[in-house]
């Protein structure tokens, strides 16, 4: 599997000296959380976890794995769900959660710079205080802003703010070999060069080790509105979705949700939702600077989706009532897990104007390989969720049809001009899948640079490419 | 100065059959205007000049020239600053402006896909008609969209809409071995792999030729109006912007200018601005999809700009009026240039915070090197073009002088926080203040890159690493 160098008593010993001893663990001082990730569908135990408190122990375990050939794979939350946190060649697992401090607001710039394993919630709790946006709404809060930055990772808010690449200023970054080195500034445009700070952002701990970022805010809308519109059917809910993304009622999230989910959801949580009578739903946002101008988007949308066969465009306006709402689609992804033995989800994003037709295909694998598969998802960016469960199939039978069911998802994909992967990553689970829909000739660029990067391949070995 | 191989007739009869003979002009059939760029510092004949019409002709030319080591120019409209469309090692111009049909709308995603040498004017045509937009907004609207994608172009909109890359969803590539490939897709989302598609936008045709682009279009803001602010003083007119960028009226242009340069522009246009009786304004267009949505910004805007010094807030709402204030700000760099001899420029970014200590330098240096500089750029993303003028200085003088004083500004940006490209890229001119600015370990990574894409450094060689 692996020509990888073990960790010796001596290279521990080793190991130890380059960072503090109490930083490191071994074998079976490592809990069993640390050989998987939230999907758990691949597990493999470090042989070592160091937990970073600097750039500089950072810089000091990579000289150390690079000189000795060891594998490194950084960690954030290990809220992954494609194995890219999971130590597939063993060797050291880098956990950067312990660098967690939020190191400083820019005013003037609105510009907030923060350690790698600060939570997505504690960057929301401290622009909320403060009236400052940070946009991005990836549906793990207990994410760290490093595996968001590692991912690029995207969230409820793509449609009307953009993905977390649009937040990110500037990076401070160890390199397989060590070296600190920084990549973007904080500044708002850039043409210096070829940009270092995107290609890094999406590649998932392959090429460095994140170690700080600067994140551009926003003021904060001063108010904001959610819309509950129930659809005679799937099709229908998302066949409003083009006109609502051409008018001037842009929202700032447009999700759908089938009847079925909802229900998950409901039991789940044994809390009711306001509305499930209907086969499907849209779930608008619109936030802005004035009651008239949020006012002025919810009444055009509604008017949109009303012409597009809607039910009924139901109001939330107060926190609570918004609350009612999304909550059950913030427990989704739980709900569907508490309802099966184990399940495995694919994250493809299509054309937005693809989703009904790439959904009903769903529909159609699940009745011919007779298999559970559940999807909700962003109609607003394209990014469907599709979420196989195996119930109480034989370990032998599950592999099976998941390749299969998987094959047909992503070639069919692929077909509508769809890619892998819209804000999960490709990590380990994912990689075949990558090199299949990627043109040839770009998936040999993206080998070619990470080996310029990582000459010895020491650095999250096994994952994307 | 070059190891490549010169055109023998041979090689010429060989290219000619390549593609198409017309296609191809050798020597003195080629016009000098194709020998440098729009600041002409640095001037190279090309030994060929290709004018190519799809992107196999693309591939054929550089199969050609990978398989003889001859070099490969790409070229749009010639419109840049820094020498990037400049054969600076002779060989091959390859001439994209006649690849320029508009290739296609998806009114469903909001998709335009168009050649390369399609002109930003011609796409602004195209979207006005049909009530879409397309945002950035460089100054120079003769320019060829794939010439703004290949320098990642900012312009006047970027404060609110972001630079060409935030609108470019999928590119078209020819790889220096002539490989066609494909990068981004139709798609809002995409974690799929390394971003090479952002790799790609702003590497300046060192790493591939771009032969087709997907944009991203927004639906056209219903209303605009524009904003006239006079200011004692340069300092109090940036000094009013972090505030401006911290409120809830985020304008979508926010540029500021001094008197002398409005002057020059007077002089040049031989019309009359609304006012120049201050030092110093700031301009701001504000949009938005209803009147009272744009009113309220905009007072919210003059209260701030009034409570900073503001001698006075001038409304400009019809489009007559704005076209007053904003056809001489698009008249700044002909009129700075049509008033002396020869000029360069440097288009440094800075925290926006900190562009009123950076002119307050170059002022500085204005004294105290004894040549004129003028200034102007977008005060709201801290991007500030420098133009150093030659007046009647003697050859040797004004490169002696040039070099100091650029010396002087990028190493005082560089301290400030920023970087040396804003917007125009890094072509031939800048390659020396990239390497000093950026990380070696950084720099070394670029040209790893490069490696990568371009073995045998046949592509647009001499420019950015």
């Amino acid at each position: 599997m692996t020509d990888y160098t073990s960790l010796t008593p001596e290279l521990i010993a080793e190991l130890k000296r380059a960072v503090q001893p109490a930083d490191v663990l071994v074998g079976s001082e490592i809990g069993e959380d640390y050989s998987h990730d939230e999907l758990a569908s691949v597990r493999v135990h470090p042989e070592a976890l160091v937990f970073a408190t600097s750039a500089e122990q950072v810089s000091a375990v990579m000289r150390f794995a690079n000189a000795h050939h060891v594998p490194v794979t950084p960690r954030g939350q290990g809220t992954g769900l494609v194995g890219g946190a999971v130590p597939v060649h063993g060797g050291i697992l880098l956990d950067l959660s312990r660098m967690n401090r939020i190191l400083g607001l820019d005013e003037n710039n609105l510009h907030l710079t923060v350690d790698p394993g600060v939570l997505l919630m504690d960057i929301y709790a401290y622009t909320d205080k403060l009236g400052l946006y940070y946009p991005p709404n990836p549906g793990e809060k207990s994410a760290s802003i490093g595996g968001n930055v590692a991912t690029n990772a995207g969230g409820m808010s793509a449609v009307k703010y953009g993905v977390t690449r649009d937040y990110v200023r500037a990076i401070e970054v160890v390199l397989p070999d060590g070296k600190i080195v920084h990549m973007g500034g904080g500044i708002v445009k850039n043409s210096s060069g070829y940009s270092m700070k995107d290609l890094m952002i999406g590649s998932e701990g392959t090429l460095g080790v994140i170690t700080k970022i600067t994140l551009k805010l926003l003021p904060a809308p001063a108010f904001a509105k959610s819309m509950l519109v129930p659809f005679p059917s799937l099709e229908s809910a998302v066949g409003a979705v083009p006109a609502l993304l051409n008018s001037h009622a842009l929202p700032r999230s447009l999700e759908f949700m089938e009847q079925e989910v909802i229900q998950a959801a409901e039991d789940y949580l044994g809390r009711k939702f306001p509305d499930k009578s209907a086969p499907a739903y849209l779930m608008l946002t619109f936030d802005g600077n004035s009651r008239d101008e949020v006012q002025r988007q919810f009444d055009e949308a509604a008017e949109i989706c009303l012409s597009h066969s809607a039910l009924d465009a139901l109001i939330a306006d107060s926190d609570e009532r918004q609350e009612v709402i999304w909550t059950p689609r913030g427990a989704f992804l739980e709900a569907i897990k508490a309802s099966t033995t184990e399940m495995d989800e694919c994250d493809v994003v299509v054309p937005r104007d693809k989703i009904a037709e790439f959904i009903r295909f769903t529909m159609r694998v699940q009745d011919e390989e007779q298999i559970r598969i559940k999807n909700f998802g962003h109609a607003g960016d394209g990014n469907v969720h599709v979420y196989v469960l195996r119930d109480e199939l034989g370990e032998a039978e599950w592999e099976a049809k998941l390749t299969k069911v998987f094959d047909r998802l992503y070639s069919h994909a692929h077909e509508l001009g769809g890619k892998v992967s819209g804000e999960h990553g490709i990590g380990y689970a994912k990689r075949d899948f990558l090199a299949e829909s990627e043109d040839d000739g770009v998936m040999a660029l993206m080998r070619g640079i990470k080996q310029v990067f990582d000459p010895n391949n020491i650095l999250n070995p096994g994952k994307v490419v």
